[in-house]
Formats: C-alpha cells, structure tokens, sequence
C-alpha cells in the first residue's frame, strides 16, 4: 500500500463561485477521488486551513508520496515546513507530485533550484497531451494523446532544470508547447511535474489525467527499499580508509 | 513472473581450464543460480552453441529481458539474429542486461552508437563499487560500497553515451575509475550495463554482485503495460489533422 | 575558420518539378549560401551523384562538421562509406548536423542506436518552433519563436534516445508537437538534429532557420583542441597500474 | 574578454599558520595569478571581508563569471547576497565555478536544491582525476589523467542532482571515488563544479588544475548573445494567442 497525502491551499474553491461549482468536493477531493479508484493506494487530504497548514509531523512521517497545489497562496506556506517536506523528500525519499501552478509554490522551487516561471493565458482554449516516453511507468495505459477540451495555457520556454526524463509534452490552440510531464530525482525522492489542472475547468475529471495522477503515485512513491540500502545516507566523515595505503608522492 | 533469458558465449568455459575451474556450471549457469534465488524470476540459459545460436524466435519472443555475457565470439554472432534482438527492444520493450566484455558485444554497440571502448588490465587487482543512486531500484538491497577482491580492470574514458542514469562508479586499486552500472532508454527497451564479471574470478558468486543482477532482471524487464498503451507504437503516415485549420498564411 | 561539408542526396531536385522550382539552386545551394553569410565558414557541397557518393576521404579529411541532407535514397548511400563518416564523428571529433528527413539516415540511425520514426503528414500546415533553451549557442540571436507559415508536420513519439540538450520544440497546425532541436555527444564528436526543412518548401531561405543552421555550424564543429587533448583516444591494453599495489584480499 | 570575480571567504589564511603558509596570496591570490595566465580573462577578487561582503552590485553587474570558495563561513555570507547572486546566474546568465567546499555554499545548495552532502577525509591521500569526456571544453588541453599528490578526499554518495555533463572523475588512494568535474544549466546561467583544492595543499598551483579553472572560465561565462536572444526571458502573461482559434469542443 501507498500512502499519498493530497495537499491544497484550498482557497479558490472558498472564494471563487465559479471554481466551486467546478469542484463542490474541492480540488483535493477530485484527487482523492482519482486516486481511490487505485485499490494499493491510501489517501488522505490536508489544506492551508488544517493545523499546521495541514503538514503536521504525523502526516509527514506518513506519507509515501505528496500530491500539491496551490495558486494563490503560495506565499502563505510556512518556510519551516516546507524545509520539514523538504527533508522528507531528500533524505527520507518521499516523493512529490506537483500539479499546475505548482510550479512557483516553495517546495517545488526549492527542489529545481531555478526560477520556475512561464508564460500562460486563460482562454479556454484546448489542450493536447502526447506522450513522449511510451515506455515510462507514467505512461502506463495512457493513448498516445489524448485531448483536454479547455485548460488554462502554459508556455515554454518554463525555467526549470532539463527534466531527467520527459513524458507528455502540450500542444495548445493558441500556438503554444509545453513540457507536461517531467521527473527528477532530487536527493532520495522523485519528484514529477504534471501541467493540466486549472481550478475552472474539470480536468481531474478526465480519465487520462486521473490515470496519470494513479500512475505517478506508484512512480514516485518513497520505495520500501529506502530504509534498507545499508549506509547509503551516511554522510559525512570517514576517519579510516578503507583501503591501505602509505601518504607520499 | 518475468522471463529471463541468460546468453552466454561459453567459450572461454570450454577452452580454458582455469575458466572452467572457476566456472564448472559456466557463467550462463552461475548467472542462473543467481536469478534463481528470486521466486518472481523464470529463467532460460542460451548460448552460441545451440541452435539458432541460442537466439531463436521462440526464445526470443519468450524473453521479458536477455543477459548477454560475450567476449571472445563477439564476431560470430549473426547479424541477422542480432538485428531480431534490436527489434524486440527497441519496439516491443525486451531489456537488455550487458555484463562486462559485453561491452564489445554486437548488441550493445548497435545500441549505443559509439565506439564502446575503454582501458583494461589483467592484474588481479581489487575492483571497489560505489552506489551513486541509493534511490535506483538497481541499488535496493546493496550496502553503500562492496568490494571485489580480484578481477580485470576497466578504466575511463568508456566510449558510451552518457548514461540516463548512472547508478554504480569502481575504483580499481591500480588507480583507475569506471562508470560500472549506466541504464539508458532505448526505443521501448530499457538498458542495463554492469562492469563486473570477468571469466576467471568468481564474481558472479558474489552476493552483492548477484542482488544487482536480480534488482537488473526487474528494472529492465518488459513492462506489463507495454502491449498497452494504446497507438504510441503507431509510427508512420497521418494523413488526417486532429486539430482543424485552413492552410494560409 | 570552420570547414563545413554540405552533404545532399540531391534527388528530388532532378526528379520534381516542384522541388526545382522552389530550390533552383539545389537544397545543398540554399544551405551553402546560408552558411556563406558567416565569414568564419567554409563551405564544400557534396551529393550522391558526386565520385564516392560525395565522401571522399579528403572531403571527410576536409571537414570540421558534416551537413546531411536525405530523403528518397537512404538506402543508396554506401555502408562503407557510411562506416567512414562514422569514425570521423566518433574518434575525431567531426560534427554532424542531420537535416529534416535525415532522422532515417543511415548515418543518423547508427549514431542514435534507435529506430528514429516519427508520425508525419504532408499538409501544407504552419509550425511554429520555440527556443527552450535560450542559453544555448544554437538558439544564438533568436527570438523567442518563429514561425514556417508552411511545412510537413512530424510528430512525436520520436524514436530517439534522450536528447542530451533539447533545444528547440515544435507546434503544428493540426495538433501535433515535436523534439525539433536536439543535440547528442557521441564519442567525440557532437551531433545536432534540426526538424524543419520539407523539399517543397523555402524553409532553407527563412532568416531564423538559417541562423540556427550557423550557430549550428559553430556548435558541432570539430573542437580546435580534438588532437590535444593529450593520451584520451588511446583506449585499449594497459598493463601497468598507475598506482602500486599487490595483490591479495 | 571575460570579466571574472573570483570570492574567497578568506578565513583559513587569517587562522590558520599552515594555510598561510601554503597560501602566502591567499586562495583567491592563487586563483587569480591562474586565470591571469590567460589573456582573454579580466580578473577581479573579492572576499567576505570586503564591503557588502565582496558582493557589491559593481561587482555582480561587472562579471561574467564568478569563481567561488569558501568553507568555514558558508553561513556567514548574508542571504540577500546570495539571493542577488542567485538571479544574476538565472536571469541574466552569470555563470558559477564552485571549488572544494564550495559544495556547501548557500549559493550552490541553492542553484541545485539538494543536500549536496558527502564522504570525507583528510588523510594526505593522492587523487587522481579521470577525463570523463574528452571533448568537453573544459577537458581542453588536458591529459586523460592527473595526480594530485595530497588532497583531501571527498567520496560518493554526492547528493547532487545528477550532472547535465559528467566531465571529471575522481580516485583516492584510501578507496572512494566521486564527481569531481559537473556541469548543470540553471536558468540562463552555466554551473560547474570542481572537486579540488584544500586548503593545507597547493592544488591550485598545479598545472591542470589551472587549466581546468581556465577552461571552465571560458565555458561557464555568461554568453555574448544572452542579451540577444530577443524575448526569450519575458516570462509572464501572454493575453493574446499567436495562432487563431474559437473556443469549443
């Protein structure tokens, strides 16, 4: 079993009339729900509005796998937790699934180390996915594309650090491309980049996406063996050589 | 349950009395034994000498992933069987697990695309492995270093592509260094390179050397998925748009 | 100074009449004067009807990067001769720049190790390619994107390794993205795959394409230090260590 | 020419008899006196001590490329230094050198998002460096090996992203090995790490290790063109589509 814990500021859907009739059972439940349809995976939710903005240590130590996102409030995260989520995915090896306008929140900037930004337009317009490693577990059941009726659009060029492995690219009406689905391996963990998900339109309803969000959640889960590889995170000084030798030219 | 399917050369076995002292079972057998130890792996030992020199269609077309241990027959290797091999990685997803003078092997050059070259020595010296990846499900299991008290060395530059992952680096204790275990994509198929294993060392009994080769059978395996993402192996002509537009300016 | 070997196969222009009429002066002519706006190129052209199929051992002595253009005669084009360019690229460094349809180069193919198609349709539609990479010296003096009010569509999945640099993505008409600029190292030498340039289109005359064809000059070349780089080509037979030991456990 | 800064925190030499010792001009002084050997390179040095601690907007705004040791002091360096460090690498191209202990500067923990952790040891061991890729520019003029007679040792895990381009290698004599030589593309800007340079040794008065710092001048300098590449960093709000489309299914 894996245990995915699906964060969301959680503030268009209480702010926005319009977004709260997208999405009466909020963003995180629409993921929740995806996931649910994926009999090995445990979910839970936790919001900005939760104690500890939803990021206690319980959670923490729970979690195989975070989902995140968040828009308007980024700046509201607190930097002593997301160095906390931080530390989890470095050393602990739990994974992150950032969705959407994700991009500029704290923990995914953290990670990549560049500025994140993008060009974008809310038009309505439609959105194709293509899949670009058909062989990646992400991609596991997915067509080779597969089309979003209205999204917001994303543009490159986005500054992020080349992915270690590229999925899904976007096509948007409007003439703009996209990389959609990109992995990193950052410290122990894993990290995906997953596009689609603007608050207005029902993209975490569509079924590719929903397979995607289950596929990620296996892909990037904390694997069982991260307690095991002996000695691995064992950083630090190492007085004794291990091998022999005498100091001189 | 994934099928394994061990080729072996086996002439050094069968020429050299010191080769066959080390390895009585040969090295497709040793290899065997290894793999045999996990009950989620079937296994099947080929070589040169059989029919279709180990490589018949039904073999092939059996094989989630083929270990290929070559050195001194590399040439006598049939193109033609080669080129059926290629194509059950590159379009149907088969892995390849390439083990030691395999470098040279017909197979992983048509894969690389480079010279595939590097430094040697016969010396008997130690071979130290390091995990740069503890998070690589290839490295699960293994302590942070392990050490192999005698075999051949290989130094840099090894003429590869840079690998998508680079997972093992050796130290060698007449001063050289390695990069010993490189996956990369190639079409459908996944690639494993592994440094270690030279005919007249008992290598392929070590323990940690025979957890790498199980954690390489899961890794490079033919995914369950990969009859199924729908149309993503549909290369060719599209004569129809998916999206409409009129052609001007 | 930079010399470039413009290689074309040179078949459409003699058998099309619409092909001539859009490159008189051959795709190799339209390239070459693209290339002859930059002082620090020399430029050569070669084609399949020349003495050797255009690859003489002086042309391939000759040159610093190799431009090749093909499409109807793949096949035609000499294995041996493909073997030649080859060693040039991976053991001293020769550049090569494979143009359009010459993803199924022979060459290209033995480079990249993989099956190299793509989806593909000839509709007359717009691309529009975009710079992902602005740093990169091939995206030299580009806007952000630039359009080709018509071109032949290719699409992904594109059968390539990873590229090691994605340069340029591609947007088209009908729904349709793609990896348009791509760069791999191969032994020593550098290889740049450019998307555009369909036979019965100026694309070869568009003022950003034919910048990216001489930054792309600059970039594959044949560094000017490939000889010095003093003892790094000698692969093979070291039977002395560098560092003493002795053997044992 | 190209304007580089090279930081030193300077503290080792002030507390220090035995590095002052070996660094009578100080690290930045040895740093200097070896990019000054090459004629296209400006050379300025700044240090924790200095006004704004060395990082003036003079200086920022002056340099191409900045080189940069420290270790005692990592947190002494203020972060809204490092911050405006930080956006002149990723908006502007700057690019960054960082040496030894540098890996656990602010700056480069920052660009990279990791721990970038490690193995240590000061032992007096020798290190010898592996040309990884032969036809790197910053591998220019090098010969495929080079001993360092004493050094500190830094061995794998490295807990680094991994490296876009792996250029050095690195073997001690007590068993490790590590990424001594790593490139990685961070915004506009170009990273590189070098491994060497204690300071109780004099490795930055050995012959290839000021090649290396030459080279890698050249290599990570912000570009002559970054200011050319016409609209590629307006990142931001795009409200008007560039290809016509009507909103619908």
């Amino acid at each position: 079993m894996i245990n995915c814990l699906v964060w969301n500021e959680f503030v268009h859907e209480n702010n926005d009339a319009e977004v709260a009739a997208v999405y009466p059972e909020a963003i995180h439940g629409a993921i929740a729900a995806a996931l649910g349809q994926d009999a090995e995976l445990n979910i839970r939710t936790a919001t900005l509005q939760d104690a500890e903005q939803g990021l206690t240590q319980e959670n923490l130590d729970w979690a195989d796998v975070v989902f995140w996102w968040g828009h308007a409030a980024h700046d509201k995260v607190d930097d002593e937790l997301v160095a906390k989520l931080w530390n989890k995915i470095i050393f602990d090896g739990v994974g992150l699934v950032a969705l959407h306008s994700g991009h500029f929140s704290k923990i995914f900037k953290k990670l990549m180390g560049t500025g994140c930004d993008l060009l974008w337009r809310e038009a309505g317009e439609a959105e194709r996915l293509w899949v670009v490693e058909p062989n990646h577990p992400i991609a596991a059941g997915l067509p080779n594309t597969f089309r979003l009726p209205h999204e917001e659009m994303y543009g490159e060029r986005f500054d992020i650090p080349a992915p270690d492995e590229l999925v899904f690219m976007s096509w948007f009406q409007g003439g703009e491309v996209f990389r959609s689905g990109c992995t990193w391996n950052r410290g122990r963990g894993k990290v995906f980049y997953f596009r689609p998900g603007h608050e207005t339109f029902p993209t975490y309803r569509d079924a590719n996406v929903c397979q995607v969000l289950r596929n990620a959640a296996h892909y990037c889960a904390k694997p069982a063996f991260a307690g095991v590889c002996k000695g691995s995170e064992a950083y630090g000084h190492r007085p004794n050589n291990l091998e022999p030798f005498t100091v001189g030219e």
